[in-house]
Parts: C-alpha cells; structure tokens; sequence
C-alpha cells in the first residue's frame, strides 16, 4: 500500500499540471531528499491525540497527517500499535498561552500545547520544519506567540469589491451564504493558521451597516463555523451609525440610553449567532464615516459605548485612529495625535486603539507613528498594510517584512533606549493588559490569492511577525521560498536577495530621499507629483512635497509643523538636523535647497533624481536576477514574476520620468551625469497618468 | 508507454481532488465505456494535417490530441505512419463559410473544414461526439453555421469589477497586462472555440474611453494574440465621447470633419495593433452614455462615421438599439422602435443594430421585440444576456435555452408565417448580407467560471444556438450534462428534466403572467414592487405593474399604449384580446381585473397566487430532483448546486410573500386555499430587501 500511494505520488508528480501559486506555502510534495524523508519517517507512523479531540484539536491532527504523507509518500496511522515511531499531540498548562512545545522524547515526537491553539501551531511548526528539510533529531523548541490577537482586516465589501485589493474579488460570496459554502474558506482558514493568524475582520472599516442585520449574521456565522476549528475568531467593522440605518433611531448618540440599548440589544444577538465572535472594529468619524464626534461625543465615548455592548462576552472593541481633517494649514502627520493622545486612560478595558504603522497612510517609508509610546494607559495595536495600495498593487514586486520590521524596530524611547515599536506593541513597554496587530490583507479570488505570486510572502511575513516579531526579514524569506519555490540553495540565495532588496528598490523609483504621498489621485496608481487640486487639501500631492524653486521638502522642525515635536527628544534628534539626518527620512521632515550638500556628498538635486534613475536600473537587475533560477521553479510561476517584473519595469520608467521632470520644472537643473534625460516630456507622462483617473 | 499512460490517468483520477468546475464541459476523463473506447480507437493512432499548420490548425490538432489522449488513455501519433487507423485535417473548399464535414473513409476519420476555423470547428465536434459517447463508425456529418458573428458581449469595467457580473471578478487583469498573460485567457479562448464562439467585446458598454488609448491597445492585443488561434477576434466598446475625452476636440460630433478625422486616425492605430479586429461595439445616448444626439445627429450618422473609419480593415460597427428616454406618460417597450424603425436603409453597410430579446430589459420573459420584422434594410443583431441580471444572479438556477429558444422561435411574420425571429437574425427572411449574435456573458472570475455551475450550461447553450438555432434545449442539454456531470442514463434524464423547467419556475416566483419590472431598484436583486420613486419613473416598478384596486397589468393595446400596435397584425392577434392572449404575456399587455376569469377557470388573483406558491413548491421539487444525483455525480459539485438551490428556495420565498403581501394590498382577497398567508408581514419583506440597497 505504501508503495502504491508512493507511485501514486510520484505520478501525479510527473503528470501535475504547472503550480498555479494556490497552494500557497502549503506544499506537501513529496521531498527529494531520500535521506530527510527517512529521518522523518522515523517518527510518522502514527499520530495519537492524548487530550480532547476538540475540532481545532482534529484540525491539527488531520493536516499534520496531510502533510506528512505529501512530504514523505507514507501512510501515517491514527493511533499508536507501536509504543515509538510516532507524533503524540497533547496539553501541557505550564506552557504561556497558544503556545508550545516540540520535544524528540522515547522514540517519539511530542507536540504540547498550552491550548488547542497551541497545539494546532506546533502542528504547523513541525511541518514547516520538514518542509524546509530542518533537522528534527533530538529537537525540543518552544515558542509562543508575542501578540494576543493577530489579525487580519479584509476591506471587502458587500458586493464583492474589494477598496484597495489588486488580487481579483472579494473571498466572501455573500450572496451564496450561507446555504454555499466555497470550499475556498477552508482553505483560505489552513494558511492562516499556518502562519499563527487567529482573527479576522472580515469587512470594510469604511462599513455597511448590513452586516449587523439578521440576514448578514447567518452569512458570518457561516464563515466563523468554517474558521473555528483553525482558531479564528471573527469581527465585524461596524457602521457606527447603524442604529439609525438599520432601525431607524433619531440619532446614534453614544451616550443615548436607546442607543446604547441598541448595542447592548445587537451584540447579544451578533452572540447568540457567533459565541466566541470576537468584537467590533470601527473606523468612525474618518474620510466621511459617522462617529461620536457628529454628536459632540469623544471617540472615547463612542468606543466606550461599544465595549459595554460587548463587556459580558469578552468581546474586543478595535477603535481606529486614523482620522484626520482637511486642514490646508495644518499637518496631517499630527492629527491622530492630537486627537486621541489626550483620550489615553479614558477608554474601557475591552477597547484598543488601532493605529497604522506611520502618520499619514501606508507609504512606501514612514516614521513610525508618534502615537507609538506616547499611549501607556491605552493598548495599541499596530496596522499593517499587506495589500500594497502604495507599494504598486500587484505588479510590483516588494517584500513588505522589511518595511514591517523597519517600524517595529524603531526606537520610540517610550521607557528608555530599547522601547521599541514592537515593544509598545507587544505591551512590554507599557505593560498593556491586551495586545494586538492587524495587517489588512491583500488576498482575494484570484488562482494564487494576492495577484503577484511574490505577494504571497507578505501574507505570510506579516503572520510571523505578528508571531514572533524578533524573527529577521531574512529568515522568514528563506523559510517561505523553501515552502513556496525550490530549496535548491542558489536559487533561495538569489531569490531571497532580490526579496531584500525590493522595498528599497521601490522606494527609490517612487519616492526617494523620504518623499512621499505624490502618487495617483484616488485610484494611488503611478505618479502624480503635479496633483494641487483634491477634495481636500491633504489629498493633493503639493502638500506634501512642497517642492518650489528654492527645494523640496515638508519642513516638519520648531521652524515648521513641528510634527517632529510631537516624539521623544531622542528620536527627535535623529531627525531634526538636517545635516544629520538619515537621508531616508529627509523630506519628510525638512525643506531642502536643491543644491544642498549631502552627506553622500551630491546635491540635493542630483541625488534624488539619481535614485529615480538607479531604481529603475535595480528593477533591471531584479529580472537578471529572476531569469538566473527560471529552470530551478515552477515554469508558470516562473513566467508569471517574469510578466510582473516587466510591467514593474515600464512603470518605473513612468515614476521616474514622471518626477524627475516635473520637479526639474522647480529645480531648473540638468539630470546628472551618467544618466540622460527622459526622452519623453511632462505632457507624455500626465496623459499616462490620466488614462488611469478615466472612468 | 500506453499501458503506463493509462495507468497514470486511472491511478490520477483515484488521487484526483474533487471537480471544482473549472474544466467546464471539456473534460476529457477516460472513457468509462471499454467497448467504446475501442469503437474511438480504431482511428486514434495519428492526427495528421494535410493543409497549412496555421496557428488555428494548429490549435485544432493539439486540442483533438490533447481530448483523444485523455478520453482514450491512448498517446495519439502527429503524423501517419499507418495508411489508416488516424485522424486527418483537411480543407475543403467547397462547404460554407466555418462549415466542416466529419467522414469515415479508408479506415481513416477525416475533417474537413471549408477554412481553418472549420477544422477547428469540426475537431471539437468530434470531441463532443466521443465525450457524450455518440457512434462515430461509418460517420458522415456536416455542419455549418447559420449566424456569421457569434459574439460574447463582456460588460467587464477598467478596474476589473463587471457590470452585472455574479461569478467574480472581471478575467481581464488590465493592470498586469500586456506583459503578464494568465493561462486562463487561454482556456476561455478554449471554451468559446469550443461551442463555435468566434468574437468577443470584451469591455462594458458603458465604456471608458482608456481603452483606445495606446496604453491600452498594446494590453487588447495581448489578449488578442491569445483569442486568435482560437478563431476569436477582439472588439471593444467605445465611449463616443473619446475625441473630447481622449484629446480634448471641442466636441465629438459625427458630421464634424476633426471628428471623423479622429476616429480614422484611431481606427488605424487600432490596426495597426490588431490587425484582425473586430470592430466596435456602441451603446450611445443611452443610460447617461454620450452619443450622436448631443450634438442633433442621430444613431445613424453616430454609426456612420464610425463605419467609414473602420471600412478600409473591414470592421464593424455594432451599434446598440436599447435606448429609452424617461417619460412618464410613454411607453418604453416603443422607444427603441420609435428610434430606430425610421432609420432603416440610412445605416451604412458595415454596421449591424444590435438589439435586445425584448423590448424592455432581459426580463424573466418578454415578448420578442418589435424591431425584429420591421428592419428589412438593416442587419439586426440579437442580443441575449447570459448573465442572471433579472434571473436570480448565480444563485438561481435557470436554464436559459428555455428562454432563448421561445424568443427565436417567435414568429413576426415579416414575410408571411414562418419569419420566425431566429429567421430574421440569421438573414434569412430580409436576405441580410451579414448576420450577428451576442451573448452578455456570465464568465468571471469564480474558480467554476460562472458562480452557479449550473450556468455553465447558459454560456454553453448559448454557443450552441448561435451556431444553430434549430436546436433543441433538450438535445443541448442532453450533451451538456453527458460532457459537464455525468452519463448515468438516469441522471442525465433527472438533471434534463430539473434544467427544461427551471425558467418556467422562475418566472413562476417571481413573475407570473407576464408581470415585469417589479425587481430591487439598481442592484436588480429580490422583489421590489413597492417602488414608486426612482431617478427615472421608467426605473420604477409601478410604471411596469400598474396595480390599483381594479387589477393589474400595463395595457398596451390600441386603448393603452398601443406598443402592441408596433407588431404584425398576426402577432397582434395572438396577444390583442385579453380572453385569448397567452396567459404568459396576459399582465405585458393588458389591465385584468383581479376578479377576471381566466382559461384555467380561475380568477386572475388567484392564479396569480397560486403561481407564487407553486413556484416555490416547484424550487423545492428541483432540490428533491436534485438529491436523487448526488451519487451519481461529483461530491464537491453536487454539493455546491444544493447549497445554491437552498439559497434559492430562501429567495423564492421572499419573492412569494413580497408579492403576495404588495399586491394583496390592491385586490383585498384572500390567498386562495389551498395556501396559506404569508406569516411575515410586508414590512418585513421591505426589510430585508432594503439591506440590499444599503451602501
């Protein structure tokens, strides 16, 4: 039999269509290499449960089967005949909470967890050690996770849209909920787990109120009953307006008794559909979402309201703060600060504040945000973008857990040198009772779930960092080009270089020097330096880069915004000499004269238009560097990174022509030398630019 | 090696995952039938190709191949090394245009096509005869097409959402082409060819005018470098207004020399990228969209101008006839002919009208429109929407062949008796010099292609009819089952019988007797009869339903509208009195009293209920029909078409007690026994109907 499933196997190999990229990390293809197939097979002959066969228990159980029987062609039986040989799953409550425990002990391999979870992840653990040929002899590991709730935000809407998804259409078919059931949830569920995500918002914070109706509940119930048995929990973004849409109450006044009765009312009933539903996320008063403040009410009040809502079942409220008002003379960078800095010890328990990595919205590079280590009576959880809005949508190939660890690892100061990000996040810094992260997510319908097949690392880079946050951008990337591509070692080398590289490669086709907020009105594809007109102010690009004839630059120092001011001294001082400055972040926080001096030793000009010109030569080097392991993976997947490697390549010429003439038009000066000057002009490149605003 | 093979597919088939539809109806599985796989066999040692190898020839012998190999576990040779026992491609100049004729000669099969689309044509044929296990010893068919342009129409948007669209996302992913090109692009042009498709427009009507920007071209005719082997040209909708928008021409009049000049230049460009393109399709001075009117011309100068710039490629214009202006005292179901029937014979050679099924909107059923028969002097395209748009989305099941067939089979008499629809499409009764067909297409995203796999059998039958209307929905459904579920003789007749009466049930819950319009205002989803108020009166439901406390109904003969006026006197007396017209099209054309007797012996209000309860009862009689196949097809299929029917039974119901409950407010009678009154109210019904609407 085991030979017969083998030859099957191998078949199937030799007769297997290309990979489309669904599988995503999740290859249980049978290893190559003879001698890790027989270290493992020393302990896959049977998988015993030695606790309560719970459903996430039975998960874990049934996909470490799965797994072990892809990787090693074997047969793996459920309970033990032989007293070695095989893999126990049990608890063990001196564990921290999720998780676990991998221990070689009298010829078995022991997985424990403090939880089911815990369980279910060193299922997970284990399989990616064999998947990536580690060695398990003699193993004992532990490891628990950093963050409570690890998250993702799915902005989906309620007809299959998806607001910033490049990847095809929403998962969630909501018309065929919750009788059809795609099969795709399930699978969609497994990755998540995998990499340790245990909830999911599964709508738009820029919210429909009727996902709070009766008809909508019995739809997410549905999802959570195929989320449950993976550990994900499920919220729902709320509309906080909902009492007045849904059942026509004079008003949503959070501190109106029929108000709060309403809440109190729909989260019992939101209980009695999913209960262990695991609370609202709430985008209110932002970009023209209702809140408290329509009412003269706090974000604190409205929040608050909330909890009370969900305090007898546990559940969480997750408040955004990013919000920000059409100020033309004010700084955007300070909004969210100065708005619920003054809230902090204000809010319920059960409330987190959820606040984006940076002070404006996702850019390519950003400070971190100056919220971070300047809440200590109020968690806060960190947003993630993993959907690349700003980052090229799914054309361009950009590994985001450099950026990730680039805020995480930031200094804040909070409590000291060492108060990182992370450590805010994690709630070391300030103690936080509850810790949380969310990255929105850039799955969707499309075959290989987020469009670029590269982008598939950053759903899974942003659930190891949620996990672990200590975990380096380079080990990460190795372990998921093992899992996803080859283990051939130049192949992981070359690929996982390129993947290093990328984010500073895009940055410097887009937005070099610390630029930032100059692309595409709306639609945020491709540049538009020379956008000065908007619904608001802060949504045009001169207000950011506020180029003129004497430089370029946000001058955010005591002489300017003093955004800057709003840090600790000591990250203060990193920034505000722009002598010192790191050249990363200096026009986000000066005004440079173009033919200032830096420390590379060229102008200011010369410089920033350089970069334009190295990075699109970089993106050149990526596709040599692609083309290097094209007969070491996947044909079709090779074919299609190649295909989006190329199109990044023409985009990048369009940002770098783009910006480079038209800040030449305020700079009046001669590209520099090696490079030539675009051969199209200002006029070519907006008519580019345009065709993408067409309806 | 045989033996191997065979070996590879029986043991791939044991391991196979379960069908996730993808494949559509080409699924070549081995045959189960030994006897028949030798009958198939005894030619299927060699294809050889005895003509040019053009990409479409080349396409055909690949596919044959590629079926044969699979269905007969049997490697099939290129070339003839035998004198018989193969399969031979060939040319045949003296059949009709796209015909082929497939003949048992010498121990040999051969296919002969009058071109290469013939061949290509012809080897599908014989795959479907091999798939559906038909005789092929001693074969002599042929078979040519009756409809020269068979076209899908895509209503697919720039940013890859789709007008109407319920299966997804948009296939086209404008963002990642020309350089990246998903297989899938592939397998659609495989699917089309496959049912003898051979033109696509593959954007929305309501056209953004980007796609003739040169940005675009180069990304059209990437997806028409894959269509054309494929035997399928690209045609795209334009925005009329594209001068102006495009290159800001002071206006985009067609009589205005710049104008014209614009267009010829344009339609050059678009040739020189695709030098085999289709033409244009155009909806003008329709739902908002610009048009030849804005500037005094009318729809044939609009069209003309056109013509002329695409007459030296040899394109085509297909210019749409579904416009209607909003006035309350009208008659929309006049306004297309009022538009149109005094442009006969001023429409330029190259340009076909293209015109809906019915005169209103792709109802559940209409009358057929009255501009078939009354525009001898212009091509007249029919326009079929394969999309649910009015027909429960892709949770419904509803097999249209029903539909489509009632319309082409529907006489006009615009040349005596017999000048059936389908006769006036095909050219046959005004001797048209070029003929057309559309389908709105119901492809997206969705792993399955169509949401409901059961719609799968609409994009097919679509093909199927356009090729040859004389079909029956039967015989097209007979094939589709025995190629898409399963050949059990019992389930074939079980899943026929569900499919042949599905449409009529549908119409049953949702619109008995000829009622229309009465659907969910904007998203055209559940029962909205309510509605009164809308941006147009024409986009309400009470300017369709006409209820009061007298009866209900629109009264369209010489006393009402007299929009029957507009048909042949023949067809006028089929539908004229009120105790004769078919009970079908009673509430289309007439205002009944609800105390009317009608032929079934009951009173209009009655066998008005009766039906919306019948109809819910008959969608539970398809979820019973459908229970008796679920061991004789796959599990993971089956289960998605319940899980759709339970969704419909749900939906079926909201349409009953939304009906029943609305109109019951005008008769004031009784639901007639042997039913019962609804137990929800009307306000309950408005509910959940009004989530729909909510942003």
């Amino acid at each position: 039999m085991k030979n017969l499933i083998l030859i099957c196997l191998i078949l199937n190999v030799c007769v297997a269509h290309a990979d489309d990229g669904y599988r995503l990390w999740l290859k249980y293809d049978l290893l190559s290499d003879a001698s890790k197939r027989a270290e493992y097979q020393r302990f896959s002959t049977f998988i015993e449960v030695r606790t309560e066969p719970t459903p996430v228990v039975q998960t874990a159980q049934a996909e470490l089967k799965r797994g072990i029987e892809g990787l090693l062609g074997a047969k793996v039986g459920a309970t033990a005949k032989l007293k070695g040989g095989g893999i126990i799953l049990q608890k063990n409550e001196s564990l921290p909470e999720e998780g676990y425990r991998i221990e070689s002990k009298d010829d078995n391999l022991f997985i424990s967890g403090k939880d089911e979870r815990g369980i279910l992840y060193g299922c997970f653990e284990l399989l990616r050690l064999m998947q990536t040929e580690s060695p398990v002899s003699g193993i004992k590991i532990e490891q628990a996770p950093k963050i409570r709730l690890r998250m993702l935000n799915h902005w989906d809407n309620p007809l299959g849209t998806i607001e910033r998804g490049y990847a095809g259409a929403s998962l969630w078919k909501w018309y065929e909920l919750p009788e059809t059931i795609d099969p795709r949830y399930q699978d969609y569920a497994r990755a998540n787990a995998s990499i340790g995500i245990n909830a999911v918002a599964i709508n738009n914070v820029n919210a429909s109120a009727r996902f709070l109706t009766t008809e909508y509940l019995s739809k997410v119930k549905a999802l959570a009953d195929v989320f449950r048995p993976y550990g994900i929990q499920v919220f729902l973004s709320i509309n906080f307006a909902s009492p007045k849409i849904l059942d026509k109450l004079p008003n949503s006044d959070p501190l109106d008794p029929d108000v709060r009765k309403w809440w109190q009312e729909k989260a019992k009933e939101v209980y009695r559909y999913i209960p262990d539903f695991g609370g609202f996320l709430v985008k209110a008063n932002s970009e023209g979402e209702p809140g408290p403040q329509e009412h003269g009410r706090t974000h604190a009040d409205g929040a608050n309201m909330l909890a009370e809502a969900l305090r007898p079942f546990n559940g969480k409220v997750i408040w955004r703060a990013f919000v920000y008002s059409p100020d033309p003379a004010g700084d955007r960078f300070r909004e969210a600060y100065n708005e619920f800095k003054p809230l902090d010890g204000l809010f319920d328990k059960n409330v987190v504040v959820q606040v984006k990595n940076g002070p404006i919205d996702f850019q390519p590079r950003e400070p971190f945000h100056p919220l971070f280590g300047a809440m200590p009576k109020t968690p806060l959880a960190m947003e993630f973008q993993i959907t690349q809005e700003y980052l090229g949508f799914s054309t361009n190939l950009v590994y985001l857990a450099t950026l990730f660890k680039e805020c995480l690892e930031a200094d804040t100061y909070a409590s000291g040198k060492g108060s990182t990000v992370a450590k805010v996040v994690d709630g070391s810094v300030h103690q936080y009772a509850f810790t949380a992260i969310a990255g929105v997510a850039n799955t969707g319908s499309d075959r290989n779930w987020t469009g670029h097949l590269m982008s598939q690392a950053n759903w899974y880079a942003y659930g190891r960092l949620a996990w672990d946050h200590t975990l380096s951008e380079a080990q990460i990337a190795d372990e998921w080009i093992k899992m996803t591509w080859t283990k051939a070692p130049a192949a992981v080398l070359t690929i996982k270089n390129l993947m290093l590289r990328s984010r500073e490669i895009y940055v410097n086709h887009t937005t070099p020097l610390g630029l930032h907020h100059v692309m595409g009105q709306g639609i945020h594809f491709g540049p538009e330096p020379w956008l000065s007109r908007s619904a608001r102010p802060d949504w045009t690009s001169i207000y950011y880069h506020r180029a003129d004839s004497a430089g370029i630059g946000f001058n955010r120092t005591v002489t300017g915004s003093n955004a800057l001011g709003l840090y600790h001294p000591e990250v203060q001082k990193q920034w505000n000499n722009p002598e010192t400055c790191d050249l990363n972040y200096l026009l986000w926080f000066h005004h440079v004269g173009w033919n200032k001096r830096l420390s590379t030793g060229k102008s200011l000009w010369d410089e920033f238009s350089a970069r334009y010109y190295q990075g699109v030569e970089e993106v050149g080097w990526m596709q040599e560097e692609w083309a290097k392991v094209r007969d070491m993976v996947d044909p079709e997947m090779y074919a299609d990174v190649a295909g989006r490697l190329a199109v990044q390549y023409r985009e990048a010429l369009n940002w770098r022509d783009a910006c480079v003439l038209y800040f030449q038009t305020f700079s009046k000066k001669p590209v520099p030398a090696p490079f030539q000057q675009p051969t199209r002009t200002l006029e070519d490149l907006k008519k580019i630019v345009e065709i993408y605003q067409l309806k």
